[in-house]
């Protein structure tokens, strides 16, 4: 990165940014009030770090070591619109403050009843932002792949009842994306863009969401470290696109004999990813452990492990839905779990700001 | 699936369509000189099997249990033009055949005269098919994406001289595609379209490639058990494509302490899935072990383990190359894998038929 | 199992028993003030179930599926002394009641002023059990073994001393057994006989201490799914040996790139364990993170996930500890631990005893 | 280790064993007719290498970065008597030299019949040892746990068998040792001892079985890397044994959805560990697949990998069997297995030696 002095000019900083392209590299230009800082999208040992240190305007030539710089937190030092710990903004929600944000609704969108019947009980709930998937990443082909396989018209009707239900029910509401196809119709409707776990590796999928200008919800894959998680957020950070909401929603279970829950929610990986980079992170109690009977549990658990909030799926009536019933709590159950929720992180709160 | 009678009309044949459409399900027909098979896409439990075999023209309405059907060895017990062991055919290379095929090539292409000397250097090798790639996979931003990257013009003549070196060469090309908007473009150019193993997941972009009606090399996820690899080659068949060319090449490695091993080759998965599909499948020892000094080895034990041919990278100076020098062989050792090879497979054939 | 009736003969429990060892099985026999319950240790598949149904005295013959049996729910609710959650008893400590128990120590035991001062420590910091290694179970033969590898009088010499600094400060001790030669010596010394990660499948290791009716700590193994720790458990039940107290400590990380944690700790394990089994578990923060500023937030987790406590490596100085200094933390830390686990236990409470 | 010059005194060889002493180390001394080494067995940071560098006699003080120094090829290359491919003898079989050498045997012994009836078949099939568990290592307490778990006289009596079923057959024999009380008296029967997977881990038990002064057969943990797998090794050659036959038998499958295989057998291992000592390496099919119609492809693979041969579960009726009989062959399925690899062998030695 390429920290310009306080009273750097417009053609020292223009100057730096030609350098950056004469060398194969782009440039992630930062303007704050007080200087600019200029990232590197491409490889940094191309560049002779002591040349631009002495280019007119700059200050320092910063090199970062690990595979995601523009999202880690020595980069946010020096950027003033990154803070320490970034919030994300979606209308007057603050994803990664002082409060834990609750995103809840259905697995898959399948009426307008129903959606409208979840959203009217996470509302009451207390959830701040609504769920509700179109386009369903499924295992099988033979599976229902969401209301959004339906051709163009399904979509955008079920994208309607989402973003209605959004306005009835005051929730800013998020939907995952899944093919390049799908990203302009989407990105009309909603205000969070969701790249699910299997997508993550998708980098097409994601330079295209990033350039759409909204937040984008991004889950980490069930087959990936959490260095190669954080160096697939810079695919979209790389894009100029900041407000990432990173989600663990758990990895493949490892070990002989069976593990009782679907995937191994990696709630360690919360904290440790707070440690690298300024972005904040969400859990998904419910993919992760597909069970009804441990949400509770490891809700409150991912919010005392500092958590940013939770994303969870709510059905009035779990045994009706069509997709994963067998991981979805009530409304009334909802109230519970951000009841318990907000008391501990008002508890927690205090150790987490020092740590 | 539905066995129809050997003198089952067409209306007949168009009923049972009409009646699985009527329950929203799809249907994979396929005629045969003898009978029609029609296969089920979309959720079994929906369908009346007792109501559908008693449809006139209707032989038999059978239940398969696994969650890929289509690609299944039972289904290709009824459909005449899957055999047990089918073959795929890019232009006179057969591949599933009593020859392994061996697909090589440079990791990236980086320039034509790289591309046409290592074409030629493979071909003297013996190899069968051409890979380079132009639109690179990479877990970090800041890598090199490949030529691809930079832009649609770079990108076609890239392609351009892969085609070019495929003629000359007389070796059907293939090259990975990572995103839907390049899958128009690279299905002119190309025999064999890769999906690779980031990717597998993407059942967008599966089932936007399956369309272009080529034969479509299809790589395991590393983070994927055979049950999911299979499940996702199945939205590939769905579409009516069974040119499905597998792939093994390595899952993330399990264990404390280091593995030596860029992946874990999991070459027992090669036997293991030819017991369930009838699509062939071959093994990528470059991208596994991530190491030269053991591509020799795990090719002749891929080859002994019943794998339909390999997939390796090919460099002529693999100390120069921009990507993943460190796993490449140069054409002189790419000759003795290849020789080694098929005299194992010489000797390993007649057992290999009778399992 | 066989439960018995509540009038139910001397004779007639005898003859059960007679029953089952002709068949080849043990016989686990539970008297109760009310009734006697038997349970099996052997293969049920050879017992004809509707036989010992109708033997004089017997009121069911139960089986049960899982391959834990002694230690399942299902068990503890015929048997009278093992309650829904059963309570294991060190003096006056009770592990898996109401308040979570703190284990705490230094990972090795270096010298006994190094044991003391940490113990006064911890005693201070509010923990209610001392550790400390003394045959240190170690990757490499040649990293310190602990003071156990100096021979026997340099065990015992160390044993007396955590004796001492048990007694001195009022706390019970704990101290692992890694091998058959140690069990007779160290279960003289200590109050809880612990069974490492790596000796979790040690079954012969297992069935010695089992014999020593003290209560059992036992850590899954870094590779085992919870089915498989459960199986193992069932090894010291099968002694007549319930009190076992299991501890969770995580397990190998999975997925490319770095996981920035040692091990990944399963904490969704803690409540689908307290789901399957009435032992209480414990998690370790310390091991499963391996870095200390982990260990907050970790600890604060596990108690939210429900968990009946933690068992945590402390030293006054972390920086000349001979093992694992990176991960421990000092006594001022722990109070702060312990307080804010203690606030977040008396929170989920309510939750947690419905669930 | 520490390099003595060839005309080194014995007040000079015993001058440095006793400084390395005095650092708190072990020595690990190999005479060869020509010079002297002296391997070091605790904290190589302990040692001034330079201080030892100058001591009379002293020819090289060298330093070994891997965890595992005395099974390393580094160290083989100092060692006269450990040439850079070890031979291991038992008898007249040469295990690690040109020949693949097969053990062979039922899982369990069932009886003496059982025992001699497949020890003449593995015997006409070609097998070199004969293999049979008395003390078997299963994941429930409630399964058959092998003869020797019905006391010490059943157990003698189960290993008198196998001695003798070895001289009628002209088979050296192996079987499992469990438990540390078992050592003294398997060591009297067999010719190998053999740690299973499960006590990979357990080092008081690989230390006192290396002390009997016999061939060792150690597999590889499920749960291990590499690295970890020849650093437990190197526990037993720290005893002063070299004698270690090392043994790949999979490590636990990772990836969503099932695998088909009950572990992942790691044969990439097989080249990469070579490499890294001078150990020998089998390859197990039998526990690793899990499946009797994979050991034929999966033996093949393992040899042309380069193992020095396999360990596989045979019975002339594996329905019959009490433990694991779906992964065992007959005796006439083990003949094709051996000819093919036998065959393959003498393909892929030339390129063997190369590499």
């Amino acid at each position: 990165m390429i920290v310009m002095k306080t009273d750097a000019t417009q053609e020292q900083i223009a100057r730096v940014i030609k350098e950056i392209r004469r060398y194969g590299l782009r440039a992630d230009v930062s303007k704050g009030a007080y200087r600019t800082v200029i990232g590197l999208v491409g490889d940094e040992r191309k560049i002779p770090f002591d040349h631009f240190a002495v280019l007119p305007g700059v200050k320092e030539a910063v090199r970062i070591e690990t595979p995601y710089k523009l999202i880690s937190k020595e980069y946010s030092k020096f950027v003033e619109e990154l803070s320490e710990r970034m919030i994300v903004r979606v209308g007057n929600i603050r994803i990664g403050g002082d409060e834990p944000i609750f995103i809840a609704g259905p697995c898959a969108v399948e009426s307008k009843e129903q959606l409208f019947k979840i959203a009217e009980g996470v509302k009451k709930a207390g959830a701040h932002i609504l769920r509700g998937g179109i386009f369903k990443a499924r295992s099988s082909v033979h599976s229902f792949q969401g209301l959004g396989a339906g051709g163009r018209e399904e979509a955008e009707e079920a994208l309607e009842w989402l973003r209605e239900a959004g306005k009835e029910f005051e929730l800013p509401v998020v939907t995952e994306i899944r093919g390049e196809a799908q990203v302009d119709l989407v990105a009309e409707y909603v205000d969070i863009l969701q790249i699910g776990a299997r997508n993550m590796y998708d980098q097409d999928l994601l330079t295209k969401v990033a350039k759409k200008d909204k937040p984008v919800l991004f889950k980490r894959h069930f087959g990936a470290g959490v260095e190669e998680f954080l160096s697939f957020a810079e695919y979209i950070a790389a894009e100029g696109n900041k407000d990432i909401i990173l989600c663990e929603r758990g990895i493949v279970p490892v070990g002989k004999g069976r593990s009782y829950t679907r995937y191994t929610l990696d709630l360690a990986s919360v904290p440790a990813i707070q440690k690298e980079t300024y972005l904040p992170i969400l859990v998904d109690p419910s993919h992760s452990t597909g069970r009804r009977d441990l949400i509770f549990n490891m809700s409150c658990a991912a919010i005392a492990a500092g958590a940013s909030g939770l994303m969870i799926e709510v059905h009035y009536n779990p045994a009706e839905a069509l997709v994963d019933g067998q991981q979805m709590i009530t409304p009334d159950e909802l109230k519970d779990v951000i009841d318990a929720c907000q008391r501990i992180n008002k508890l927690i709160m205090p150790g987490r700001n020092e740590s």
